[in-house]
């Protein structure tokens, strides 16, 4: 099997699964009784909490572990939006953003809110276009780190500077694909509110957190007891809260080192493909994750790429995975190329460490095959 | 250790951690991509959906998994009521829900609704009350099926048969404390929507789901990804739902066991703790769950009792362990007691098939001390 679909999700770490069993094999106890046990498993969780703010360098924040990166995207947006429901705000995102972003904008715009999407015409986001949109009235900016489709990775340090320096704006980033992947330029510190998720680099799926400034007040997603500030209520999750965080510390840990090993098959193999007649590479911008490769064949379906590659267990995306079943990645291809067959016949090729360049080898000379059939 | 909380949270079964296990080494693969292996991995999501639909015996229901009870709790009420807003619309619910149930109402509150909090002097709901409030107007009614903190059991059937010959109303049942427990007198299939856990049950924690008629439209929670008829937008959790079903199975098939099981060691308890003179039993009602049992000491605070058996490494519970924290658990046992010294001096005791006459004796021997002291 050849897994190029790292973007999607990854297979969880045999140690992070072990932790795992382990913490739910002991420390099954409901973390917000008030007996021994109880606190003993709250512990961990703390710990764990205290150990991705570490890896992280967060001083000023606080961690909301959610279901996901979906919900945690979801809190963020809604949280801070939903005291000012018709009242005509602005709030600001930008045409390709993960459709758990995206949505729930368009939500908001029933909801009486004018809303901005800004254009990425090279695949990051227009920085001039976002200047223009920030006034006095602008109450939340949502601009994703790296984005899921094709990899470009956006300016966050002058945008964090723009947010900053022109509106009162709370700035919201889904820095989902580039956690332990991209090393910032920036300071996670000097950020309102980031999304993320564990099972993308290693970790199990479940879980995945909000990072918020700790003297944010944001309204809760959903009603019940008093876990977590009382922002997200239910039994919190000690067994994969603290294997995931083991997760993250891995992925930290390696990332340098992973950036190198997957930039050397990024370049490659996008060397190797640039020679190919029937594809066009989606990337025009400079600034680039090597984690993504996004391609569109000149006359075949995506679909169609993706089930011949799969015949030789290589996998590929289409797409967000969590859109594959509608061809909504139309949105996020057609705002960068302007091109529907492009967009169409797209895959989405993500590498990772794990990766190697006899495989990129394998996978050329399949593309190959399937563009001269 | 003598565990008497698993109202709270229960051990998770080995067999349920080795399924996850195994799942997440095998198919950890995105379940929305469209390629083998994750079909593969969706098949299995699916069978374990199909094999709690035969379980549990519905034949008209969809199930949507969530993050848990809360989420499913909120999912449903705010589901049905989002698009009422401000219609001045009726929606009916119980003094003593869970407070996933009843924070949400008390949100729908600043909403416009008119929200009617049923008394349920005896600990279940008064029918009278009810059958007066249900109207043309009336949109949503949710009753729990047993009580989590003193575990009184509704008169669901009848409850079932008043809604729909009185009202158009759909009804909500959180099922939390009552699936795999007690032997339902009426058929899970003439309920609108039900939520349920796995972790209270031998399962894991992480996920819970929302068992809902396949024609009712719900308002999603949150946006994103058409997962989950569009629903519950994220990426799936395979191992956790797949392990979460072998729990349930294993649950269910010991039920009918497990409950004369709890039924022996509550009575026997029930007649000891009666000749305690300073211990009041936190139950009128004749419909009552063995797995449950709730008394309040005349002199001493539910917290020092709990602090006292704690030594011994005796661990009960002093209410919603999402609200141990803080003292709303005056809520339902003031709603049923009317006596707050009764709701501070309170501790509920929860027991399993897996605790034994000998540990009731220790308890009983540790209650008394505590009590004389």
């Amino acid at each position: 099997m050849i897994y190029l679909d790292s973007t999607a999700t990854s297979k969880p770490r045999e140690e992070v699964i072990d932790t795992f069993q382990k913490v739910a094999t002991s420390y099954w106890y409901n973390p917000s009784s008030m007996y021994t046990t109880s606190v003993l498993t709250k512990n961990l969780i703390d710990q764990a909490t205290n150990n991705i703010m570490i890896e992280l360098g967060l001083t000023n924040k606080k961690i909301i572990y959610t279901s996901g990166a979906t919900e945690a995207n979801n809190m963020a947006i809604m949280g801070i939006c939903k005291p000012y429901i018709n009242q005509h705000k602005t709030i600001i995102t930008t045409e390709i953003e993960h459709p758990s972003v995206y949505q729930t904008f368009k939500e908001l715009e029933k909801e009486g809110f004018n809303v901005v999407y800004l254009k990425c015409p090279n695949g990051s986001v227009d920085l001039n276009e976002l200047q223009k949109n920030l006034t006095k009235d602008t109450i939340l900016v949502s601009i994703m780190w790296v984005n899921n489709i094709i990899g470009s990775i956006n300016d966050i340090k002058t945008i964090i500077q723009m947010v900053k320096s022109l509106s009162h704006a709370k700035l919201h980033v889904d820095i989902v694909q580039g956690l332990a992947k991209i090393k910032p330029d920036f300071n996670f510190n000097d950020i309102d509110l980031m999304s993320a998720t564990f099972h993308k680099l290693g970790g199990l799926k479940g879980v995945g957190m909000l990072i918020v400034n700790n003297n944010l007040q944001l309204c809760p997603s959903f009603y019940g007891g008093h876990q977590q500030d009382n922002l997200r209520p239910g039994t919190m999750d000690a067994a994969a809260i603290v294997a995931n965080a083991k997760a993250l510390r891995i992925a930290i840990k390696k990332s340098e080192d992973n950036y190198q090993t997957v930039k050397k098959l990024y370049e490659y193999l996008i060397n190797n493909l640039k020679k190919l007649p029937f594809i066009i590479i989606n990337q025009n911008g400079a600034f680039h994750s090597p984690y993504i490769i996004s391609l569109s064949f000149t006359k075949i379906k995506g679909e169609t790429v993706m089930h011949y590659l799969e015949k030789d267990q290589i996998y590929v995306g289409i797409g967000s995975a969590c859109n594959e079943k509608v061809e909504t990645l139309e949105r996020s291809i057609m705002a960068i190329t302007l091109d529907k067959t492009r967009a169409l016949n797209m895959i989405r090729i993500s590498l990772s460490a794990d990766n190697t360049l006899d495989e990129m080898d394998i996978l050329i000379e399949k593309l190959k095959r399937i563009g001269n059939r």
